[in-house]
C-alpha cells in the first residue's frame, strides 16, 4: 500500500518549515525505509500564477510569495548522519497546464538582457506533449521530460532556503532526478527530514530565464536507506550511468567538484587508481548544465557503466 | 580536384606563425572560396609524443614543444573584415593510433588533486573504436567522434595563442566541430587568415584532464566565403541543430554568452521577439560543456531546428 | 552601567545555536536599545588550541571543533524585520598571546600550494604590540588593529554558517568592525538575534592563509535600533569615510555590489544621481579585500566624506 | 642628457603597433640600459575627447577609436627572453585638465545599472588638485596621484591588446606604477618592445566606472637592465614595500596569484620558507584592488620592507 502525503495548506505555509531544510524545521510525517510513498507537491510559486493572475499580478499584490515551497519535511526513521538515503523515484504525475515566468531580478541573463520585466506564459500539456506557444504566430511541442527540480534533506546545522542547491540536494533542478533513476542524499541531521517540490515538465539545460515548465504534481517514490554509508555530494544512478551532482560558484568550481566526486566514486566501488579515472573521464564522461540562475550553480557529471565492467 | 595543404616540416614550425592567430603572420596558402580543400594537421603536440617517448622525455629534452601547431593560416581570397567564413567539414582522417596525457601545471583538476605528474597514455584504434586501457587489467572501447579541436581565423590586431579560444574560434575544443557540420567563423583581417590542428578521436565533456584522444589527422573541408555577413562569436550548424560556441572565463560567462548569441541569432535570422527566445531556451535549449582547460572556457548552446519551423 | 554577557561555556556549545545565525536560534540575553553591553567571545577555535595544543593535536583528537563559536544570540528589544541596528563599537581587549593556523582544505592558496598540512603559530602580544615569530631565527613587530572578525543578525528564515558572511553580517572579517567605528546591520528577524566572536588582534588583507592573529576578547559595544530604515547589506562608518560590506562569489561580485551599494547610498542620503555617483567612485573611491578564505568573500568599499559636504 | 620619445602622431597610429604588444611591432626607438627617457603619450583615448568633443560625439563620428594607443615599441638593446626590466619611474607631467567617461558595453556595473550611456566630464586640475564636479551644484577637490595606466613589454609569440594587463604588463591600471617607484617587467621578446601610455592624475580603487582622470602625459623615467635574472609577473619596488601586479579571470585568481607571487619573491630573496611566507602575509599583507573593467582582473599584493629585515 502507498503511503499518500499531502502538501501543506497554503495558509499554514511557512517560510521557515517550507523554506529551507533544516535540522529544527518540524516533520509532517514518518516514513520507514523501504516504504513507497506518494507525495502531493507545490509548484514553484505555491500555486499563486493561475491563468488568471499572472506574476505580475502576485508580485503587486500583499499575498507571501513563497519560494520552491516544498512539501516535508519527512522523518525518515533509523536515518542518522552518516547515513545515506536511496530514492527510487518511480513516477511524477503531470498536469495540464505548466507556467514559465521571468522574476525580476533573477535569470541566469539578468544584466545582460536590457531589463527583466515580470513575464509570464502558461503552456497546455496533452498526451505527454507541452503544447508551447512561441509568440502570437507560432507554437511548438516539446515532449515531457518531468523531474523533481528541488529535493533534499536537512544540513547538520544551517538551514538553508530551499532556493539553493548544495551538498544536501536542494534546488538542484536537475534532470536526471527523474523515473526510474535513484537519487541518493547524504544524511546530515537526524531523520534525514526530506522534502521535495519544485517538479518541472520538461526544462532546457541552464534553465536560463530562472523557470522551467513549473507544475504541481503527485511524486512516488520509494525511500531506502543505507546505513553507515556516507557520500559527500548528491549522486544518481540510472540503468545505465553513474551520475555525481555537485553545485557552486563560479560554475567551474560545480564541474570540478562533480568530476572530482566522479573520480572519488571509481575509486572507492570500480577500483579504478586516481589518475586513471581522472584521464578516463576526459576521453569518455558526459556532463550537463543543470541550472547557473540560482545562489550556486549545478553541475552534473555522468559516466556510462559500460565502460566500468571487469573485462 | 581537391586541393592538399601540407603541415609545415618540425624544423620550420614558429611559436609565432604556427603557435598564434594573428594579422602579420605569414599564409601558406591562398584559397577560393568555394573550394575543397585537405588539410593535413600535427597533433597538439607536433607528434613528438610516441610510442617511444613519452610526455615526460620530451619535456625533459631541449625539444622545443610547440602547444597545438596550427596548419596555416590560410589566405582566403575576398575575405574582409565583416565577412564571414563557413566551413563545411566533410571528413577527418583518423590514424591507428591515439595518445592522451597529464601536463603538469595544466588540466581541470589542477590543484584540487594532490599532484600532477607528466602521465602518458596510447590507445589503438580499430575500426572506428578506440582500445582504451583503463589500467593494467582493464580496458574499454569508445567509439570515436572525430572532431577539430583547433581552428580559427586572426582577430584584427591581436595575435592570440593557438593554446586559447575567443571569438575567432581557436581552441574551442568542440565536439560539435565535427563532419557534416558547418562551422561559421567572423572574418577580422585581410585573408580571414585560417588555421587549424589539435583534432581529437573522441572526447569526454570538459577534457577535463586536458587532453583527449590526440590525434594528426588530414581534414578534408569545404571553405566558403559569406560576405558583408559579420557574426559576434562562432556558430555551428548542423542538419537539425543551431549553436553558437562562446569562451570566457568564469565559466558561467561563456554560457551566458552562448545563450546571449543564441537569442541575437533568433531574432535575426528567425523573427522570435528577445524575451520570447530567452523564455523558450529555458525549456528547450541544450548546452555541452566543451573544455574548462584551456586560458579561456567554453560552451556550446544549442537549439534543436524542428522547433523553429514557421508552422 | 555595562551590562555584561558571557560567553556559553564550552561543555554546552551547541553547532546550532553557537554556529550559526538563524531565526530559530535561543537567545541568551536581552538588551535594549541605547544599552552598552560587555560580550565575552571566544577565539575561533572556542579556545582549543593553546600553547600545549596545536590544531593538529586538536583534529587528532575526539574533541567538536567548533567553528567561529558566537556568543548569542542577544535578542533586541523592539527589533523586528525592516529596522536596522547600529551597533558603536568602543573597545576590544587584547589578551597576552594570539594563534594563527593553517588548516587542512582551507586558505586562499588550498591547492595553489603543493599542500596544506595542519600548522599551528603562537605569538606573543606585549604593549600593543603583536611579536610575530617569522621563523626559527627571525621575528618582527605588528601593531595590533583588533577587530570583530564575525558579527551578525539573523536572516529571515535561513541559519546560516557562522563561517559564512552575507547580507546578514556574519564572518566578514573585516577590519573596519573596529574600536570608533559604527557597523549597521539588516533586521531581518524579530529580536535581531546578534551574535559575535572570532576577533582578530590584527590580519593581513584578503587572509590569505585562513586565520589571522586569532584572540578570545571583551567587546564593548552599544547597541542602538533605528526604527523603520533599512538597509540591504552591512554598513560601516567611521569619523570620516562611510563604508559598505558585500560578500559573494566570485569576488568581482562581491566588489561590485558594494560599490552598488554605495552608490544607493549616496543617492539616498548625499543627493547625488545615480551616475554622478558611479563616475566618481570611478576616481576617489577606495576598497578593501577583507577576505577571500570563507565560503563567500568580502570587500569594503569605501568613500572619504570630506568629499560629501555640501558646498 | 634626456632622450626625448614623441608619440606616434594621430594620422599614423596603428590598431596593431600602437594598440598591442606583440613581437613582430616595428620599434620606434633604441635605448640603452641606463638611459633616462621622456615619454610622450596619449591619453586613453589618443586625445580625442576634447572640452568641444563628448566621448558620444567620437562614438557617432568616423574617427577610428584607437583603445589605449601605446607610445612604442622601445627597443632596449640587449634585452633578450629571460632578462628583467627595471624602470625608475621618475616624474610624471600634469596637464590642466583630465577627462572621466562612461563607455557603453564597458565597466564595473555594465549590466548592474539599468543602463551605460556615453557620457564625458572634464576635471580642471589646479595645483595638484583635480577641481571634480559632482554635479551641476557641488564639486570637490581630489589631490593628484599620477600613474601610467598601461605600460608593458612584448609576450614571447603573442601580440596582447593594450586593453589587457597580464604577465607582460600591459593595462594594468595600478597606482603604484608611480614616481618614485622601480617597476620590473619580465623580458619574453628580443629588445623588450616596451611601450607605455593611458596615464591617470588619480584614481579610485577598482577604476569601477572604467575610467578615471585620464591626461596625456609626458612620462620620465629611466631603463634599466637585469640580465639573466627572470621573473613571472610584474613587480614593483618603493623604498618601504614589495609588490606583485598580477591579472585573472575571475579576480580570486589574481589574488591567489600576487600573492603567491609574493611568498616566491620571499622565498628567492628573503630567506623565508614557503610556508612561513603564507601564514606572515596572513597578519600583514596589504593589498590593493587596481582595476575589474579591464578583460583581466588586476590586483597588487604588497608587504612592508620593515618586516623583511634581518635581526
Amino acid at each position: 500500500m502507498v503511503r499518500k502525503i499531502r502538501k501543506t495548506p497554503f495558509e499554514e505555509l511557512s517560510f521557515v518549515n517550507n523554506c529551507t531544510f533544516g535540522p529544527l524545521n518540524k516533520p509532517v510525517a514518518t516514513v520507514k525505509p523501504g516504504e513507497v510513498v506518494e507525495v502531493e507537491t507545490w509548484d514553484c510559486f505555491a500555486n499563486l500564477v493561475k491563468p488568471d493572475q499572472t506574476l505580475k499580478d502576485v508580485l503587486e499584490s500583499d499575498t507571501p510569495l513563497y519560494d520552491n515551497p516544498v512539501t516535508g519535511p519527512i522523518y525518515i526513521e533509523g536515518a542518522e548522519p552518516g547515513d545515506t538515503l536511496a530514492i527510487e523515484i518511480i513516477s511524477i504525475s503531470i498536469p495540464d497546464m505548466g507556467v514559465t515566468t521571468v522574476v525580476p531580478g533573477f535569470g541566469g541573463l539578468e544584466g545582460w538582457l536590457k531589463s527583466s520585466p515580470p513575464l509570464t506564459k502558461f503552456s497546455k500539456i496533452i498526451d505527454g506533449k507541452v503544447i508551447y506557444t512561441l509568440n502570437d504566430e507560432r507554437e511548438t511541442n516539446i515532449p515531457v521530460k518531468p523531474f523533481i527540480g528541488t529535493i533534499g534533506v536537512s544540513p547538520a546545522s544551517e538551514a538553508i532556503s530551499t532556493v539553493t542547491p548544495g551538498k544536501h540536494g536542494g534546488n538542484m533542478d536537475t534532470p536526471e532526478v527523474c523515473p526510474g533513476n535513484r537519487l541518493y542524499l547524504p544524511v546530515a541531521a537526524k531523520g534525514a527530514l526530506l522534502g521535495l517540490g519544485d517538479v518541472h515538465a520538461v526544462q532546457g539545460d541552464g534553465e536560463i530565464c530562472g523557470t522551467a515548465i513549473e507544475i504541481p504534481s503527485i511524486v512516488t517514490m520509494k525511500v531506502d536507506l543505507i546505513k553507515n554509508k556516507s557520500i559527500d555530494w548528491p549522486r544518481i544512478e540510472s540503468s545505465d550511468e553513474i551520475m555525481t551532482v555537485c553545485s557552486a560558484r563560479p560554475l567551474e568550481d560545480a564541474v570540478r567538484l562533480a568530476f572530482l566526486e566522479l573520480i572519488k566514486w571509481l575509486e572507492e566501488d570500480y577500483e579504478l587508481e586516481r589518475y586513471d579515472a581522472y584521464m578516463f573521464l576526459s576521453v569518455a564522461a558526459k556532463a550537463r548544465l543543470a541550472q547557473i540562475v540560482d545562489p550556486l550553480f549545478t553541475v552534473v557529471a555522468k559516466l556510462p557503466k559500460t565502460h566500468l565492467q571487469r573485462m
